[in-house]
């Protein structure tokens, strides 16, 4: 069952790495965790910065993507953004986001607790059944809407404001991706022998 | 072992009570959950609406509630509120959330599903060591920061239209607590001889 579900996502990442559909910034952390034998990964997100626009304000399926970056640094070209939408406008800030598959609860809760040794503070056990699943989630969220049908209703000091916040926290929430990184080798991969 | 944190919890209940502590809309879900004999509940609030201001973005314990409802019609008062703040001012809207420890894996899984069920989108397993304990959230989420060092970076039509989403997501929310509560006991209190 496991085995079974762990090859199906890794065809499933190998086809997403061609189509060029996975965050680079956590490739390496990808394959840390699926080369462990109690683990793969479903999902993976470094963390991103986003300018949406949707119909109604819980519209789930009419979503359009207007600006999306996991660079920190690129997050102030937003700017360049903001003239152009129909519905709602949101500005969403997302920290890092996993999905691992676990063999079993012990692995599961082991996961866990080293993620929230990371800053992952709202990291958590997704579901029991079918598939032990954890979620690693950092805690830093903004979700703010800035206007409605095409009529921006904040000013150029709130977008630098918002954006200098956003950039922050981001840098800070991927900081935590190496330390995750680093607590994962030191536990999962160190030569027992030594 | 599960005996004794439910007592616990149920004094802790009981003195938060009589300090008029616990939000007066989710008592009686709280009840509802604390007779059955596989559950109690930790922690519990039926969705807020807050201004706060704190010197870091990032700062954790220097918060100052400047408002804070559980009613989405007094959200308009929060108007009355942004003119004296130092650091930075936040808005944000929370979604009904509550903590429920578990008698064991299957009243978890049970509990989590039908909590998904309700509409409460983002309920996870909060832990399953020390204590088996599910949270049930809902998807409804602002965090929006406001302004910084008293001055106030977005206008009155701003606030009006933020606080009109706000009022309409947590109405939202608040509906998914009737539908929880219609569940909670249709599933765990119905007379199984009829």
């Amino acid at each position: 069952m496991f085995k079974n579900k762990k090859k199906q996502a890794i065809l499933k990442l190998d086809k997403a790495l061609k189509e060029d559909k996975v965050d680079y910034e956590v490739i390496q952390l990808i394959n840390i965790i699926n080369k462990l034998n109690n683990y793969y990964t479903t999902s993976s997100c470094a963390g991103r910065f986003l300018l949406i626009s949707k119909d109604d304000v819980r519209d789930k399926y009419n979503t359009d993507f207007i600006y999306k970056t996991h660079d920190p640094d690129l997050i102030y070209q937003a700017k360049e953004y903001l003239n152009n939408f129909k519905g709602h406008l949101w500005l969403l800030l997302e920290a890092p986001n996993f999905h691992v598959g676990c063999i079993d609860l012990n692995s599961a809760i082991q996961l866990h607790k080293l993620s929230l040794k990371a800053g992952f503070g709202y990291s958590k056990i997704q579901s029991l059944e079918p598939s032990i699943v954890v979620e690693i989630l950092g805690t830093s969220r903004i979700s703010s809407p800035l206007g409605h049908k095409n009529k921006l209703l904040v000013n150029d000091n709130y977008i630098d404001y918002i954006c200098t916040i956003c950039n922050k926290l981001l840098k800070e929430e991927q900081m935590k991706l190496k330390v995750w990184e680093k607590l994962l080798s030191e536990t999962f991969l160190t030569d027992k022998k030594i």
